[in-house]
């Protein structure tokens, strides 16, 4: 019996990958003349992989790495001018209005008399906090967790944390590495609703006969729900 | 009768503001030739607090606003190499060896047996997590909150998600503004060690008569404690 059912936060309530993908597109044209785009996002990328690790993930940390992959494609020729554009495409992404996905608001509405829910999302605590209060969705949960990384840990510590069977739990969200594989695998329920858009760092080789339900919609969330009482 | 105690990170537990004050040294020392150091600090603390609203607090955000500051002060002329130095000037930090300050680890090691533990500081979630475990100091606290701001409704929340009542709760820190003046409006007590050097954001005009008890050094703290037990 689910009692606690809780959401990813980027690209399961709101757009996220969407932005980054703009932006991406801002500095691709800010280089063009230097490299092809290919090259460009393959060198983005790997300075985003090395810099994980100092960084964590985020919008901060992603703008940084976009500062260094200019300068190293530009052999340091980038002027003062495309630096400052740069901090600027970084600061538009910060700035950028948080608008929930279709069916987001009302779905969840609708489940918050049933269920107790929660927000469970990794990356920057302070941009975290700003995108929630911005998308006016936050009076929906009654917790909220931001966490630096999504692994099977985090989500121990956090059931542990809140007194939580994994038998009462279910997650729901749109990367199968952080939302719903950690959570199988403490013997709780997930379920994908994926988003047209992946980042490569959350892309996992997924298992052939697909063991969780995927929706095509967060619309489609109360009516499984439904079946789960109706079976359990 | 005291139960919970809790302790702020930076500069509490571990130098913090130093390594700030020598980054913002080599800061200046990259942009002596253009203007004089006073101006430089001047810009420095102004792009800061713009920016807080965007970035919150932690390196990143420094790092971000030392990059926009260089372009201010040099009008876009300061070169690749000059921007590639001041992230460097970042990552170093995020680098950095986390060494307890005097006394920190032998006092928290003696408190643990007698009190519950609990670690609260504001900045960035990944970097301070971090901190932490370089630290060595995590087994000590049972309760880990890493927050955006440490104000008055920030503790009150960590309070009410801990079923902790004000009476039973002190908080040990370094920033009267974050630290003391917010816990003691809650009818809680709140223990002042100063450090060294403040960051400018977190100066307050202190009341004239301390209403909180200020110790020298977190040796100092389990004598504190003990007066407090033989008079409560």
């Amino acid at each position: 019996m689910i009692r606690t059912l809780a959401f990813d936060a980027d690209d399961t309530l709101w757009h996220n990958e969407t932005h980054y993908a703009e932006t991406q597109e801002a500095f691709r044209s800010l280089l063009r003349q230097y490299h092809d785009d290919a090259w460009i996002d393959e060198r983005l990328h790997a300075t985003e992989m090395r810099n994980l690790s100092h960084y964590g993930y985020g919008i901060k940390g992603f703008t940084l790495s976009m500062i260094e992959t200019a300068l190293e494609l530009t052999e340091d020729r980038l002027d003062g001018a495309g630096i400052r554009r740069v901090v600027e495409l970084g600061k538009a992404m910060l700035a950028k209005p948080v608008e929930p996905l279709p069916g987001v608001a009302e779905v969840l509405q609708k489940l918050a008399g049933a269920y107790d829910l929660m927000l469970i999302t990794k990356g920057d605590l302070f941009d975290q906090e700003t995108k929630l209060v911005k998308s006016g969705l936050g009076g929906h949960f009654s917790k909220v967790e931001i966490v630096s990384e999504k692994d099977e840990a985090a989500y121990a510590a956090i059931l542990e944390r809140h007194g939580i069977a994994p038998s009462a739990f279910a997650m729901v969200g749109n990367s199968v590495k952080s939302d719903i594989l950690p959570v199988l695998a403490l013997g709780a329920r997930a379920v994908h609703i994926p988003y047209h858009l992946t980042w490569a760092h959350e892309v996992v080789a997924a298992p052939v006969d697909s063991p969780f339900p995927v929706l095509e919609s967060i619309r489609d969330l109360p009516d499984w729900l439904a079946a789960q009482s109706a079976q359990g």
